[in-house]
C-alpha cells in the first residue's frame, strides 16, 4: 500500500486507512461499511447536505463571535461550508439514507468533509486534525442531537417550497380548465348514480379549490419547521455550548438561509419530539389522498371510449396494450395514483418511526428523513407530470355530456319545489320502468308543467346555475 | 353498609368491598375502575370467556390427575368452568376490552368467577377463598402468560369457523350468479377502458374463485392457531407446573374442544411471539381487500341508471336521497367497502401492537384480541349482508350489455391473428375518429373479412369462448 | 295486527308497518334492516344527533324567513329540533354507525323523528306526513349532501373541545411534575445508552410541552371545521334552495351553535372534499403518537423494581400477575399505548375512506364519522385515565437517580471543552474497560482537573443547568 | 440529424426518432418521457427482466410448436431471450419502476429489446419490424395481462429464495447464541417488570424459533407464486392464443425456470386478482415485525453501559456521538428497526394498490412490484447486516445477569407451590418495602424454608429448568 495514496485515521475504536483523495474520514468509512440497506446514498438528497452546510457555517460564526473558535479556524469552516451550501462535493456523502445512530453518521460525514476541505484551505494535509478537528472544531458547540434535526427542518422547508409551487401550478391548470368547461352541462353523480346536472367546469374548478386549500395547510406546516433546537447540544441541555450561543447561532442561521428561524423554548422537548415531521407527513398524505381522488375521477370520466362514461378525453400518451390494437389508457392518472399509494405507505413509516422514539432522542429520524424526502420528490414529480401530460390537454365531449343529462332521470329533482318529493319520485319510477324521458312524462303525458316552463327550467343556463322555482 | 349485601376482599394492595351478588372479586373490581376506554366489556365477546372456560377445565383435570389439586376442588372448578363454556354469567365479565396487564384482568376475572361459583357448589360463601382460591386453585399450574393466549387462540379458531362459512356461502352465491350469467356477453375492461368481450358469468365466477382461495388461506392460518403454550406458565419456563403437566393439559384441551391442539415446542418463544395473530389479521385484511374490490366493481357495473355502465341491477334496498326523487344507491356494497376499510385499519392496530411486544411477553395482546374480534364480527356480518341483500338479487341487463359489445372498438382484437396488430390498430383508430363500427370498416368498406367470417368470429359463443383463428 | 299498535308508511319502494310508538319511519326501518355490521347505533354518538338538530332548526328558520315554509310548519320543526338538541329521544336513532348511503339514513332518521314529533306538536298523528313531511318540510332546502357533513363538522367541533380540555389538564399534570422533579438529577439517555445528566423535571416538563403544541394544532384544525356547505343541497348546486338561503341558514347555524360558522366559497368542492376530516384524523394520530411515546418512556423509567431503570414509581393500580406474587405492572400506560394503536389504525380507515370518494360526494363518510368519534372518545378517556390513575401519582427515586449519574461514564462529556473530545474518549474507554469511575481517573489518577474543579463541574446544580467551561 | 445515428419508429400515435444504438423502441421511448416519478429504472431489478426473458422464451417455444410462429422467428426470440435471462443489456430497460399502464411499458420494453436483438441475429437492422415484430411475434399469444404478472411471480419466487436463505442463516446465528448462552442465568421480564429467572440462551433461542416459523410461512407463500395465468392473454379470455397453448407455455416455463409452475384454473380471476401479492407482502411484514421486536429487545438488553440493563454487549461498530466521548450506540439494530418500518409502510402501499384494482385487471401492479422488490431487497440486506455486524458478535455479562437475579424479588414465584400465592405476595411486598433480599426473609428471618431447600430451589440449574416442588 502506497502511503501517498492513503492516510491513516483513528477514532476510539481503532485505526483505518482512507484513500488520500477522499474528504470524508474514518467515521464515514465505518458508516459505509455498517449501513447497506437501500443503496441510496445521502447525497441523493443534496438539500440535506446543503442545510448541514448552513448549520456548520452558522455555528462557526457564533463560535467565533463568542471566542470559542479562533478566527482562522472559523474562516476555514466557513470556506468549506460554503462549498457544501453550493452543492459541491456530492460524491463525498456516500452514507446510506437509512442508517443507525440518529443521524450521527451524516453529521460526522459533513464534519469530516468540512474539516478536510478546511485543512486544505489552511495549507494542511487532509487528516491533520490537530489543526482543524471534525469534532472539536467543526462540531464545536453542537451535537448531532441539534445539528441534524435542524438541518432536516431547513431542508424540508426549502423542498416544500418546490412542492407547493408544483401544487400551485397544478391547481391553476384545474381552474383554467374549470373556466374552459364552464358552459359544458353534464350529469353530476353521487355514489356513482345519476344525481343532478352541473357544469363540467364546476367539477374541474373544485379540483383546483381542493388543492388550493392544501397549499394553505402546507404553508402552515412549513412555518412550524422554522423552530429549531440549535444550541441544545446533547439532549437539549446546552452542555458544552457557551452562554448566549443558542440565540446567536439561531440568528445567524436565519440570516444565512433567509428563513424566519426561531429558537425552541423547550430545548429538551424540541430535541426528542418529532411532531412537526409527523405533521409534514400527514399533510403530504392529505395532498396525496386528494390527488389520488382527482385521478380516480379523471379515469372514471374518461372511461370508454365506447363502453364508459366518456365525458372527457385525456391526452393520448402511449399505446395502451401489447395485444389490443388502438387501446389507449389513462397512464398518467394511473402513475399518479400509484405515487399516492407510495406516499400513504411512507406516512405509515414516519408514524411508526415517530412512535418508536425513546427518551431523550428519536433515533429513527433517518428513516423519517428518507421517507419525507421521497414523499416530496415523488409527489412533486407526480404533480408536474399530471399537469403537463394530462390536465393541460384534457378536452370535453360536450355534446355527449349534454345528451346524457337530457336522457337522465335525475333532472326530475328540479321539479321538487313545484311537485313535491313524492310526485317526483313517482315520475322517476315510471321513467325508469318504461324507459320514457322525464320530458315525455311531465309535459306530454301528465301535463304537470308546460313546455314553456320546461324550457325555462331545463335550459343549460338554469341547469348549470339553478334558480329557485316558486 | 349492610354486611350481608357486601363482602370484603383483599389483595396485596389492600381491601375492597364487593357486592354480595357478584361473582367476580377484587381484582376484577380494580380492572373496572382502571380501564375505561372503549365502554365495550369483554363479555361482548363471549367466545373468549367460553375458551377460558375450556382452559380452566382442562387445567383442573390435569392438576387433579397429577395430584396437585384435590378431587373436590377440581370438581368445583370443572362445574364452574362448564357454566362459562355454556355461555352463562355474561354479566360477570365487565372488564373493558382494551386493558393493560396483558390479559391478567380477564384471566383473573374468570378465575374469580369460577372460584365463587365453585365455592357455592362446595357449599361455601362467595369470597371464602381459603376453600377455593382464584390464584392457588383455579389458576393452578397456570399463568396469564399461557392461559390467556391459549384461550384467545381457541376463541379465534371457533370464530374463524363462522367466518369461513360466511365466505363459503357468499362465494357460492357468486358462482351461482356466474352460472346464471354465463350466456350474457359483455365488454371486459382494463384500466376502465374497453378491452375485449367476455361473459358476465365469467366475471361473477371469478369473484367466487377469489373468495374460495381465501377460504384455503383462512383454513391454513386456523390450523396454526392450534399450537398453544399451556404449561409454559410464567414466560414459558413451566415454573410451578408439575412434571408432565404441559402435555396432559394440552391433551385435555384437545379433547374438550374437539380441536387438534398441540403443545408448542419452544414455550419461551410461544409465550412472547404474536406471529400467528398478525397472520390471522393479514389474511382477514386480504379478504377485506378482495371483498372491497368486488364491491367497487359491483358499484361500477351498476352505475347509472342512465348515465353509467348499467350492466347489472342491484336489489333496491332503500330510497337513496333525501332530495333526489327516485334515486336508489348501492348501499349494500357501500357499507361493505366501509367495513373493509375498518378491517384494514384494524390490521394496522394489530401490526403496531405486535411490533411493540417487549422481551418475554407481548403486553399489547388485549388490543390485538379486540381488533381481531371486531374484524371477524364485522367481516362476517358484511359477507352475510352482501350475499343476502345484494348478490343473490342481482340481475343483468343482457341486451344493453350485448349492444355495448357490438358498438365497441375493442372487438377488433379478435382480428389480430388474421390482420396483424398494426392493421388492427389502424382500424381501431379510424373507428374512434369517425364513429364507425368495426363491422362497417372491416366488412363493408375494406372487405378485410367476409360477412360469413364476421358472423363466425363475432357470434356470442365465440366471443365468450374465443377459438383461435388461423 | 292491531292498527292502533301499528301505522303504515310508504316510500317509492313500497309499504311497511311501523310500531305506533316509534318516531322514526319507513326509511329508518329499512336502514335498520340493511345495516348490521357493528351493532353500534348512531345514538351512541348523540353529539351527531344534536348537531343535526341544530342543522334542521337553522334550516327551518331560514326557510320560514324566505317564505318557503309556513310559520306553523317551521315552528313544529323548531320544537322538535330542540328536543334533539337537548339530547332527547336517544332510542329513536338505531341506525348502525357504519352504513351505506353517505349518511342519508341518519339524515332521514332525523327527518322522520322530527316530522313525527312535529306532527304531534301540531295535533296530528305520527305518519300523517301530508301535514309535515320528512322530505318536503324537514329536509326543505337541504340534501344529505350538505346537512350530514355540516352536522358532522359541528359535532366534531364540540367533541374536540372536550378532547382539548383533557389534553390540557394532562399537560398541566406533566408540567406540575416537571416542577416537582426539577431538582432530581438523573442520567439522560439517547438510543437507550447513557448520554449526559439532566433533571427529571426537564423530562416531565417536555412531555407537557409536547402536548401543549398539540393543543395548538387541535385548535387550528377545529377552526377549519367551521366552514360548511349548507345550502349547497345536491352536490353543491344549490338546486331547490331559495335565493339567499345558503347565507341565511349559515348565519342561523352560527347563532344557534355559538360557533363562527362560515359558508364555503366553492360549494361543489366543499360537498365532495373530506380534507378537513383527514386532517382532524391526522392531528389525533399525532397526539396518539406523542402519548404513546410518553407511555413508552414512563414504562421504561419505571422498569424494575430491581432489574430495571427504576427511576420513577407509578401508582400501583392492581396486582400484576396471576402467578407472580407481588408483581405490579404499569397497566395504565399499557392501556394508553393500546389506545394509541387503535387510533393509528383508525386514521388509516379514514385515509382509505377519504381516498375512495368518487366524483361529487364521498359516500364513505359514515365510516369516517365512526372512526373519528371513536378516536376522540377513546383518546379523551385515555388522557383522563393517564392523568388520574398514573401521572398525578408518580414519585421519583431521587437517590437512585443521582447515584446512577455519578456512577456513569457519560458525565465525561462535561470535560470536552477543557480536555478535548479525543482525551475524553480515552477516559471513557478506560472507565468502561476497568470499571473505574470518571472521578477516579480524572482527579485521582491523571490529575486532569482538581477536586475543586470537579466539585464545581459535577455539582447537581451545574449538571442540571450546565455552565460553559472556559 | 444523421440517419445512420437514428432510426424512425412509429406506433398508432405517430412517429419518433430513436438512437440507432439502442435496442428499445418507440413505446419504451414514450414510457421514458411519460414516467418520471422515482428515478429508479426497472433495470434496478434485473430479476424482473430475467423473468420476462423466461416468459418470452417459453412463449416462443410454445408458439413454434403450435405452428403460429415460424421456426426462424422463434429461434431469434429464443436467442434474444437468453441474453436477458443471463442478465445482459441492463442499460436497455430505463422505464421508471412506478409507471402507468399495468406493466405494458415494461412488457413492451422487453418486446422491443428482444425484437431488435433478434433482428440483428437474423441479419436485419434494428427497427425492421416487418421481419420480427415486438407485438406480432415477440408478444405472440400473449398480453401484458398475462406476461407481466407471470414474470413478476417468477421474479418474486427467485428473490424469496435469497431472502429465505438470509433468514435461515440469521436464525442459525440466534440458535448458536442460544446454545452459547444456555448456562447464563438472567431475570426474565414481562411488561418491563421483573418476572422469573430464565436462561439468556432460551431468550436467544426463541429469536431463532420465531424466524424459523417465518421461513415456513415464506415457503408456503412462495409455493402460491407458482400458479400463473399464461395463455389467458387479454383479461383471461385466451383470445388470440392457439388451442393448447396455455398448457404448453406453462409446461415450457416450468422446464426453463426449474420451478413447479402450474396453470391457474380460473384465468379470468387469475388475471385480476392480486391476492398472492398481498400475501407475500403480509408475510414480509410479519417477518419485519418480528425482526423489529428482536432488535427492540437487543437494544433494551444492551442498554447502559452503566445506567441500563447491560445484560449483553453488542459489537461496537462506530463512535456513537459527535459530542459525547466514548459513547457507542446500537446502530445495527437501529438500522434494522428502521428497515422494518419501511417494510410495514410498503405493505400499506401494496394494500391500497390491491384494493384499487378495478374490473378485469389491477392497473396498480407496478407499484406493487416496486414495493415488493424494495421490501425484499431491504429486508435481505437488513437480515444479513444484523447477523454479520451484530448477532454473531454478541457477548453476555454473565455475572451481572446472575447478580440481578439473586437480587430480585421475582424469584419468590418459585415458592408458590410451597407457601401459596398470598404468603409469597406478602414476602414480595416486604422485600420491596425494606430492600431486603428474598433469601433474608424466607430463610434467615421467617424460616419458611431451610438453607438446604433454598440451595436446591435457587441453584442456577433449577432456576433455568425449574422442577416442580411438592
Amino acid at each position: 500500500m502506497n502511503t501517498q495514496e492513503f492516510r491513516i485515521e483513528h477514532d476510539f475504536l481503532g485505526e483505518r486507512t482512507i484513500e488520500s483523495n477522499v474528504y470524508y474520514g474514518i467515521q464515514t468509512l465505518r458508516a459505509i461499511e455498517n449501513f447497506n440497506i437501500t443503496g441510496t446514498p445521502v447525497s441523493s438528497e443534496m438539500m440535506l447536505i446543503r442545510a448541514l452546510g448552513y448549520v456548520k457555517k452558522a455555528a462557526a460564526l457564533a463560535n467565533r463571535d463568542l471566542g470559542v473558535l479562533p478566527a482562522h479556524i472559523a474562516d476555514a469552516i466557513i470556506y468549506a461550508s460554503n462549498k457544501l451550501i453550493n452543492g459541491g462535493f456530492k460524491d463525498q456523502f456516500p452514507t446510506d439514507m437509512i442508517q443507525g445512530g440518529a443521524g450521527t453518521s451524516v453529521n460526522m460525514n459533513v464534519n469530516e468533509v468540512i474539516a478536510n476541505l478546511g485543512l486544505e484551505y489552511l495549507g494542511h494535509q487532509k487528516g491533520q486534525y490537530e489543526y482543524l478537528h471534525p469534532n472539536n472544531h467543526v462540531n464545536c458547540s453542537q451535537s448531532t442531537n441539534d445539528a441534524y434535526p435542524t438541518a432536516l427542518r431547513i431542508a424540508l422547508y426549502f423542498k416544500l417550497n418546490e412542492f407547493i409551487e408544483s401544487v400551485n401550478i397544478l391547481q391553476r391548470s384545474f381552474v383554467f380548465k374549470g373556466s374552459e368547461f364552464a358552459h359544458v352541462l353534464k350529469m353530476g353523480r353521487t355514489q356513482l348514480q345519476d344525481a343532478v346536472p352541473m357544469s363540467l367546469g364546476a367539477e374541474f374548478n373544485a379540483f383546483g379549490t381542493m388543492l388550493r386549500e392544501d397549499m394553505q395547510r402546507l404553508r402552515e406546516v412549513q412555518a412550524l419547521l422554522t423552530e429549531v433546537n440549535m444550541g441544545g447540544t446533547a439532549i437539549g441541555t446546552t452542555i458544552n455550548a457557551p452562554s448566549g450561543y443558542p440565540q446567536l447561532v439561531t440568528q445567524y442561521l436565519g440570516e444565512l438561509t433567509g428563513l424566519p428561524i426561531v429558537l425552541a423554548e423547550d430545548l429538551v422537548e424540541a430535541t426528542s419530539d418529532t411532531g412537526t415531521f409527523t405533521l409534514v407527513s400527514s399533510i403530504l398524505k392529505r395532498t396525496a389522498i386528494k390527488i389520488s381522488k382527482i385521478c380516480n375521477d379523471l379515469r372514471l370520466l374518461s372511461s370508454g371510449p365506447r363502453v364508459g362514461l366518456n365525458e372527457i378525453n385525456l391526452p393520448q400518451m402511449q399505446p395502451g396494450s401489447s395485444i389490443m390494437p388502438g387501446k389507449v389508457n389513462p397512464v398518467i392518472p394511473e402513475v399518479v395514483n400509484q405515487t399516492a399509494y407510495y406516499v400513504i405507505g411512507a406516512d405509515l413509516t414516519v408514524t411508526m418511526a415517530a412512535e418508536a422514539g425513546q427518551l431523550q432522542l428519536n433515533v429513527m429520524e433517518p428513516v423519517i428523513a428518507f421517507s419525507l424526502f421521497n414523499m416530496l420528490n415523488y409527489l412533486t414529480n407526480a404533480c408536474n407530470t399530471l399537469r403537463e401530460k394530462c390536465v393541460d390537454g384534457i378536452t370535453a365531449n360536450e355534446e355527449a355530456c349534454r345528451e346524457m343529462v337530457m336522457n337522465s332521470v335525475g333532472i326530475v329533482t328540479a321539479l321538487n319545489p313545484l311537485l313535491g318529493y313524492e310526485t317526483c319520485a313517482a315520475i322517476a319510477k315510471e321513467a325508469l320502468k318504461t324507459g320514457k324521458s322525464i320530458h315525455k312524462i311531465v309535459v306530454e303525458e301528465k301535463s304537470y308543467i308546460t313546455q314553456q316552463q320546461w324550457d325555462e327550467i331545463y335550459s343549460v343556463e338554469n341547469m348549470i346555475n339553478p334558480q329557485f322555482l316558486n
